[in-house]
Parts: structure tokens; sequence; C-alpha cells
């Protein structure tokens, strides 16, 4: 029996999300963002399905996607400047790319030993990313000090919830082209962007960082998009008020809240404390103590991290026990 | 040099917060709830203070502090009713009081050879808890089924951020008469509840189950409470946008979202990404990549439970490194 509370991903559904993705994305058309699961048992099956090249977000992602050995192509889609990640970073046996945006960036991840870089460029999400007009110069200065460029990348994060598909598509040519404009200017065989939210609209870029697609949220849920939701959350019935709420045994510590309360399929989610979730079941809806139920999260990436395992499941069947093991910095 | 992102925990403030406390709830009046900080060496130095029995709200908490040598009296705050994790419980080498709130709750505890309990009593917030009639016959039902019980508990939850003093007196003061009728019924020596936000106006209760004042965060400096913000998310400049941003080091997967982003006292939070945060800073403040800033949470329990760790320093110097040992379920 799982022990609640725990994040349960059904094997079928994951199963047809890949699938569905590699349809579109085959093998080196999908780099796939680990931040999303961080879990390198299921990087492992994406990498068995063809896609081998990973994005990562933290060194200690890099780290251990290379421990496990999934190595071959590792790209840390993020900025790094502090010099004692930088020497970890160095120190990692597998094939790495560094995004870097700024001269100092470029210095610094040169002294410290990186041998790859890409040049991350701000296509319109107030995040990292240089202005297009100055990823050639940084290109430049990278191969000076002896690194080499391949190629550019630019995240239009900003875009990923547009929910009109036209709409959507010519937001994001808009956005790609400052990063083809920029990456005529830097060389090198990489155009990286996207995201599960642009996976087929980005058509510009020639690979796409995509990680949600993997397990999916209630977010991602409301676009027009074929995947299907992998994860939720277990827990179970702690109390049965007779003032018409139920109390589950998992609330915000188990919970990405950022983009607010998870649903429930039978009713309404009134709120959340640190271990709790309360509920109204919906008329009709029966429930006994200690009965399991099932949430679904709002915002996968921050949900999965709070967790150190995940569960496989095929409905009632255990298939296996996932450690989270790529977490924290 | 501390990593970031990373939570660091100024030990003047901490020391100035637990002196604070112990001046108006000495010893065994205070029954720090450890969820706040799940960390066994800081609840060691409430017990140096005197306060040696604590409020735990999983079972992991009551295992880790009993592993930790603080085991004298530990309260689960919250109700177990998964026969596993009433196991776990009852092996615990200490001296452990559940709360209960229900007929089949005292039935599972004793069956898994609970000693002790507690009744847990709804007093207003919608979450588990008996109404207040139901207690004495629960109380009754643990006594026969061979268990002590040592008396009730109501968390008036709902009540912490009452911004103005004497509507909060009040307004406890009718959450607590459910509580003292409840205890008439009962029996035993505990009435435990309160919380930070009302640890100086519940003054029905006989100790207070406050855990917040020992960190702080963001939402209970807005009340006026004698407590300092002891802890702070510690990140560095990652990137600086001639647009007018900059990027830090440390997003949502490091800060506890549901109540909001993080504050910072150099200009404005425009935003947190898994592990950025956008700020723009205000005129005239000087910035520099890999500089270091602070970050202020606006939750205190789940950013702490976000972390491996936290630092104790003293200005600039480490003092120690705090493992947030007691994380997870």
């Amino acid at each position: 029996m799982i022990p609640t509370p725990a994040l349960v991903v059904e094997r079928s559904i994951l199963d047809h999300n890949i699938a569905t993705i590699g349809a579109t994305l085959p093998g080196a058309k999908l780099r796939p963002h680990v931040k999303a699961f961080k879990c390198t048992a299921l990087a492992q099956r994406l990498a068995d399905a063809g896609h081998r090249n990973f994005t990562c977000a933290t060194v200690r992602e890099v780290e251990g996607m290379a421990a496990a050995g999934l190595g071959e192509d590792l790209l840390l889609a993020n900025e790094v400047l502090d010099r004692e990640q930088l020497r970890r970073l160095a120190a990692v046996e597998a094939s790495v790319t560094l995004a870097v945006d700024s001269s100092e960036g470029v210095a610094r991840a040169a002294a410290a030993g990186i041998r790859s870089v890409l040049i991350d460029v701000d296509v319109g999400l107030p995040r990292c990313g240089c202005p297009p007009e100055e990823a050639g110069r940084i290109a430049d200065e990278a191969r000076a000090a002896g690194m080499s460029v391949r190629g550019v990348m630019g995240y239009e994060g900003h875009l990923m919830m547009v929910m009109d598909r036209s709409e959507r598509v010519s937001k994001v040519e808009h956005s790609m082209s400052k990063l083809l404009r920029a990456a005529d200017d830097v060389g090198g065989e990489l155009i990286s962007g996207g995201g599960t939210g642009t996976y087929d609209t980005n058509t510009w870029a020639n690979e796409i960082q995509a990680g949600t697609f993997l397990l999916g949220d209630t977010q991602y849920a409301t676009l027009d998009l074929p995947f299907r939701q992998a994860i939720h959350l277990e827990c179970s019935i702690l109390a049965i008020n007779p003032r018409g709420w139920i109390v589950a045994n998992a609330g915000l510590k188990a919970l990405g809240m950022d983009r607010g309360d998870p649903s429930w399929a039978d009713g309404e989610v009134m709120f959340c404390s640190d271990e709790h979730t309360t509920l109204r079941p919906r008329e009709g809806v029966g429930v006994e103590l200690d009965q399991r139920i099932r949430l679904d999260p709002a915002h996968l990436d921050p949900t999965v991290a709070k967790h150190e395992e995940m569960w496989l499941v095929d409905g009632d069947e255990i298939v296996e026990r996932l450690s989270v093991d790529i977490r924290h910095w």
C-alpha cells in the first residue's frame, strides 16, 4: 500500500504522453527538461524513446543526470556565475553545455574550465538572456576564450499560456524572430527554445525544451494540447465534519502553490494548510474515513520538487518506486 | 562562503525571538510547533531555553524529535488513521500523545498500541477536530480502550491574522469558549491551542503551540507582534538586463508561494519562476553580477520545508550549518 501523501504516476498515461510528443518531435528534436520531474528514472524512459539530449536548470540536475549515465548531451539552460558551482559543473564527467548571456559569464565559465557554451537570448520573457544584438559579440568572446559555441537558446515562457492557438503561433513567431537574428550572428548548430505549451507551434527552434508534457498539471490541462495528466497527489481522508467539509492528509507542503490550489474531481477545494486540504464533496459523493482520494496539482515542477519519491502505478498495481533524485541545488 | 540559494538565520534575532516569547510563555506554557522550522537543532535551542514539550504535525517529525533526544513530551497535533503510520508512531521511544477527533480514530490508535491521546476540538477553523459536544464521549471511549486522555486541543488558525488586537482578543475568547466547554467534559490537564498570532491574546489555553515566532515571515510581520524576522533567502544576482530588471538565482522551488511572492527590501519583486526571481531595483540601488541579496519569504513553514539545510550566521560569520532534518512524512 502506498503511504500517503504520495505522488502517483499512471504508467499508461505516461506512455501516451511520451508517444504523443515523439510523433511531433522525434529524437533530438525534443530536449526534455528534467526540471519538471527531477527524476533520472523518468529521464531514462525518455532516453529509451530516443530523446537522449536533456535540458537541466541546476548544477545538481546536471550532476545527477551524468551519474545516472544520461550525460551524452546535457544543456544547463541557466546562467552560473558562482565559482564553486562552475567548478562542480566543470568536474562533471559528461558532455555539458552551459548557457551564458554576458561577458562576465563567459569569462568565469572559461576560467573554470567549461568547454562548451550556448548564448542565452532575451526573447521577451523578463528573465535571463542577452539582448539579441549582443549575442554575436558574446559568442565571439567565448570562442576567443577557447570554448566552443553550440548556438543559441531563448525561452518564450511568457507565451506558454496563450490560449488561442493562432495568437500563440503569431506571438511565438515574433519572439523566435529575435532568436533567429541572434542565431545568424552566433553560428553553431543549436537553436533551442520552446516548452510544452509551444511544443508544436514553435517551428523555428530546432530543438524543444519541454518537460511538463510528461506528467501534466491542471494549468497545462487548460490548453488545447494532446497530453493527459499522468500525475496525482494521493491522500487519505482524515476527518469528516458534520458541517459539510472533509479533510485530506496532504497540504501545501506536498503541493506547488504558486498557481493556486489543487483541484479535486469530486468536489470543491476550500483551502490548503501545511498538512491538510479542506474539501467540500459534491452532493451525492460518498466519503469515508481513511478513504483514498486524488488531488490534481496546479503546477507540476514545484510539486514534484517537494517529494522524495513518486510511485509509478498501473491502476491498483505498483510498478516502480521512482526516486526524485535530482532535487535541490 | 554559503552556496546560494540558501536560507540564512541571524543568531541574534533568533535569540531575541526566543527570549521574547519566553518572557510571556515560560517553560511548559509554550509547546513549540516544530512544523514551522523542521530542524531538531533549533528545537534543541528551545529546549535549552526551558521549552521541553513540543508539538509535531507529522509522524516523521515525531520520529526525528525522539531520535534527537527531544522526546520528553511530544504532541502529534494531527489525526493519524493509517495503520502503518500508527504502527510507526507506537514504535517511537518517547512520550507521544496523539490527537484524536473520532471514534474510529480512537479505535485505531488503541489497536496500534498508542497509549496517550488528547481530544482535538473544532473551534472554528474548518479542518480537523470534533464538535465540542462530542469531545467528552470520545474521551470516554479512549479511556475505555485503555488509553490515557491528557486533555483537549483546538487550533484557532482562522484568527491568526486578525489585525486589530481587541477584535482578535474577543474572537479568540469566543473560539476558546468552545474548547473550555469540551475541556470540562474531557478532563485531563492539557488545554492546548494558539499559535504565534495569538501567543499573548489566547489566555484560555494553558499551553501555546507557536512556531513561526522563531524565524518569522512577511505575513506575520504585518501583525503587532514583538518578534523580528530572523530568516532570509540568500541568493545571487545572475543577470542584469538593460531593460531595467535583474534576476536572482532562487525562485519558487526555494520559497513557499501559497501566500504570494517574497519581498525585497531594495525594490519590487516582479515574479518568481522555478529557479529565478525577477526583480526591479528601486532607483539609486546599485547592483552587480553575482552580488548577494536577500529575499524575505511570505510563508515560513513551506519555505523551510523546501530546503535541506539552513545556515545560522552572526553577521558575515557562519555559526552553524543546520540540517532541516524532519522533512517529508
